[in-house]
């Protein structure tokens, strides 16, 4: 997707929202039984209820891979499922030599359409590089993540700066802000606005708002830019909103909720 | 596996090798055909014809995610024909937050027992720990890599150190050497010594002798401890040594022809 289109979106549903489908057959409701199909039934009601409110939506892999290759299957046909038109996000923290690289760009962007890929960025620049080679594809790299580990090595001191702040600024040089988007914690807010400040036009995907303790009002006013140039993730607290029979309508009106406050910025 | 056996396999094969499984259609001999069941009959006879010479087998995920859910098989199926006493990487580089990390611990050390994973240190300790709760399991995280991007972030001067060093003194402390081995390259011979003297009890995964440029000999030389202490792993150098009838006959050359290198530091 271009990000003309994205843009589009976020103007005409006026709203960030990215729904993660970090969906576990042993949370969601128990009516819909322990099948494995029951995966994909409820991320095709989540995403009915929510696509008006949503402009992406994000696909944990880990969450699929713990059914193995069933799990890949269950992956295929929720991502078939998301309108087009909304931005789909393969959040599987990649990276390898570039030969590796190679073939997790083929994974996601070929075998699977998805739209991007979360990558890790510690082993460089040809670890991002194979991606850049898909037209219209996007890597999403991880700048300065939402959990406590994010304190052991993302901010320790590099000279002038730390070393989230060197990885961002390198590999904002390797891509541009039309091919590369930034993992940027809601939980991060002090950073958060010394961050677009660094990197104006590039979009942030921003996740731990809700059940990690992110603040929506403090993200918007922090780091939205003329293009909205934020999604920002809610997945527990959309899609675990209800374990009962209404669960898809209470996903809605958690987005619808998210989205109500995010269109007062844009 | 626990250490002790590791090491007795060591000892009694006098090896430290792993091959790795980086099976690509396009690469395997033609008379194989290109239908994906190549890809294990491949495996199966490379395992075959190098079983008495390695310690260990590596599969790298992304060539077998490039084919979506029947790579997942196709990953399960070489899996489960590596003989027991060979000790089984994931070379997956995976990480993310707690509760995501829980699944990617499920997905490779329950649907699929492997006996370790590799993983990224980017985003810290609650990213690596879900993975020691599985009782002789390893994680195998990144310490300094053997592509040309291990220049962009691994070497940064963090105070004293550099990165790398940084990551690998803290990820130590998390777990012990019954349980974390770190990835360092072979074409990081210069290196390769002063991360011994550091930590003289892990074993060290060692990529990049080969098509990557390391050399096994001065590998050994700077790393090699009581226990061997590594797993050197060659993939293409292996697998591919031949691309005609007789590959796995070729390979299993290449496998002794390592070993008795190897044999003499143990």
């Amino acid at each position: 997707m271009k990000k003309v289109e994205l843009v589009k979106q976020i103007k005409s549903k006026k709203s960030l929202l990215c729904v993660g489908l970090d969906t576990d057959i042993n949370k969601i409701p128990v009516h819909l039984g322990k099948d494995l199909n029951a995966i994909v039934t409820f991320n095709k009601a989540i995403i009915d209820a929510t696509k008006e409110y949503a402009v992406s939506y994000k696909i944990n892999t880990a969450f699929y891979e713990q059914y193995g290759a069933r799990g890949w299957e269950l992956m295929e046909e929720t991502l078939h499922y998301i309108p087009k038109e909304c931005f789909t996000i393969a959040d599987a923290k990649r990276g390898d030599i570039g030969n590796t690289s190679a073939m997790y760009a083929k994974a996601f962007f070929e075998t699977m359409n998805f739209d991007s890929l979360t990558v890790a960025p510690y082993m460089g620049e040809d670890s991002l590089s194979p991606f850049y080679s898909y037209p219209d594809k996007w890597i999403i790299c991880l700048g300065l993540t939402s959990n406590k580990g994010s304190k052991d090595f993302q901010v320790l001191d590099t000279g002038e700066e730390k070393l989230y702040q060197t990885v961002m600024k390198t590999v904002s040089k390797w891509g541009t802000p039309e091919d590369t988007m930034f993992v940027v914690g809601a939980t991060k807010a002090e950073q958060m606005r010394e961050i677009r400040n660094s990197f104006p036009d590039h979009f942030l995907l921003v996740p731990g708002v809700g059940a990690q303790g992110g603040n929506l009002d403090e993200v918007c006013k922090n780091a939205c830019n003329k293009d909205g140039g934020l999604l920002i993730n809610s997945s527990r607290g959309i899609i675990y909103a209800s374990n009962k029979e209404d669960y898809a309508q209470r996903a809605g009106e958690e987005a619808k909720k998210m989205q109500q406050i995010m269109k007062q910025y844009l």
